[in-house]
């Protein structure tokens, strides 16, 4: 354990949960370990909080992609968490860090879609700051805000539950990492029928996200490869990567789908389809000590083996 | 006009003002261009957010400083904004930007001074996000809250005020600028007596930030160059930098001082010393038309001319 490629993504959050252990307020309902910080402000109404980082090279390249759409998504992973509470976006802090010799026709497309986006949003970009720096690098903080009982955590899956996902999964790489709606409207018309027991954005890939639901909720889970939505840059992808396009859909990273959990008694308040997109139901929430397992379907309980779990920093 | 160099720092913070002037939120009281943005979330009640970036080799050095000591400034360096709007903080979203080959040893013993500058607030770590990067930068985004009517901006400064400044300035190179305290302590006492009519934190150099508030107030300012508390670090700094004492405190950044403007009629009620922090007249606001010029007294009005007027990024 002594360097940050030993440690890992995850590793280096829990040494930080440890360390910050000691200072709580009573306002704040959820600290880190959700897609957002909930915080209790007013009677009835709970501010959200969350931030997210960009780095050229490891989440977008700035010779290659378009600005504008970094940009973009710049504000869009963090209005993805937002809306993974169930939460609407308001104000966003925006920190840009940039070479001295940076072309302004690059940074001025790429505010473009920060502003873009944000309009999309009606989010205010309040106040943030900028730096020079070796390598471009930007991030956002965004607040939002959703009444109490319709916050949704990651810890309130219960056995028995069925799991839905949005959307159609895997090979996000080949272009909607970058151009993909964040699930605001969506999930308020979810949220408008029923309340999810457990929620979370697929950023790190649906096996790894389902992970943080199960581990938080203390549940384990069932999946049936079968009922996945696998979507057609998966296929596209498998082409090339040997892969199977269930396992792109399975473990593929940033396609910023909502992922969660429901009790079957609202099923039939479960919309299939919200616009054109695809609300499915992928398995169950199953005892703690079965783990997360997939299977081809609820008849078919040979377990199949997922090499790569999703995407994990240093 | 072709790359970051030549825009600079406050050209790219007005591009950016200017691109995003279309939203706007009515419970927003401030957006862009003052220390912390401000919003009305409770009735009498304003909620105050910030955000800061520290950068490997601009902000700080990861091979030559303690990472105890960077670990502080991160969060202190945004506690000060808060404390230039008369707040008080309560959460941080912490981002840190770290190369895979970064030693543990060093990760952790930064963590440990976030960890105690944010106790000595107390201050509760919500949330945030790491990632893999090229160079080591962190930032930070700081909510807090402030009674509505003792929130303080830059733009109330009116003509006939007088200017003061807490502490002593200059050379903080030496090693104020990763040790200094936030002025929290000190804001909480001089608003318990008075209202400031415009504050700013000296975060880019006297003259500078002070140009701050004259712009924003549409005030001009005269300021005497015998009344400026010259610190100690600003003489030994000006052996070896060829400049005088009183250059380095006019214009070095990173004091973290309290600047504000009050009205005469309240001279009675400012303290000269809070605990053993001084509070200093140095000048007073005069008309728009008039600048900012430096004086060595009120009685000698020969103009001096200052050579550099603060830090600026690219």
């Amino acid at each position: 354990m002594n360097r940050m490629k030993d440690v890992g993504e995850f590793g280096l959050i829990e040494r930080i949960q440890k360390k910050i252990g000691v200072i709580r307020h009573s306002t704040v309902l959820k600290g880190i370990g959700d897609d957002c910080a909930a915080v209790s402000l007013k009677k009835n109404e709970v501010q959200l909080m969350t931030s997210d980082i960009l780095v050229d090279g490891v989440d977008f390249l700035s010779k290659k992609q378009k600005p504008i759409e970094i940009g973009k998504k710049l504000v869009n992973v963090n209005v993805s968490d937002i809306a993974a509470m169930g939460g609407v976006p308001q104000y966003a802090l925006l920190n840009l860090s940039l070479p001295s010799a940076t072309q302004w026709k690059w940074v001025n497309s790429f505010l473009d879609g920060v502003v873009k986006a944000l309009k999309e949003q009606s989010i205010m970009l309040v106040g943030g700051d900028v730096s020079s720096s070796k390598e471009i690098s930007g991030s956002l903080s965004l607040m939002g805000n959703v009444s109490k009982n319709k916050c949704i955590y990651r810890n309130g899956a219960k056995k028995g539950d069925l799991i839905f996902v949005t959307g159609l999964l895997g090979g996000s790489i080949l272009g909607k990492h970058l151009t993909f709606s964040p699930r605001i409207k969506e999930v308020k018309k979810l949220l408008s029928s029923f309340t999810p027991t457990a929620m979370i954005d697929v950023s790190d890939g649906l096996l790894q996200d389902l992970g943080h639901i199960t581990k938080q909720s203390r549940v384990g889970a069932a999946i049936f490869s079968d009922w996945i939505p696998v979507s057609k840059d998966a296929v596209t992808l498998s082409k090339k990567s040997r892969k199977k396009p269930i396992e792109h859909a399975l473990t593929d990273g940033e396609d910023f789908e909502l992922l969660f959990t429901a009790s079957p008694k609202v099923l039939s308040k479960i919309p299939n389809l919200i616009g054109k997109i695809p609300v499915t139901c992928i398995g169950e929430v199953v005892d703690v000590k079965k783990g997360i397992n997939v299977f081809p379907s609820p008849v078919d309980t040979r377990k199949i083996k997922i090499s790569k779990k999703g995407y994990n920093h240093f």
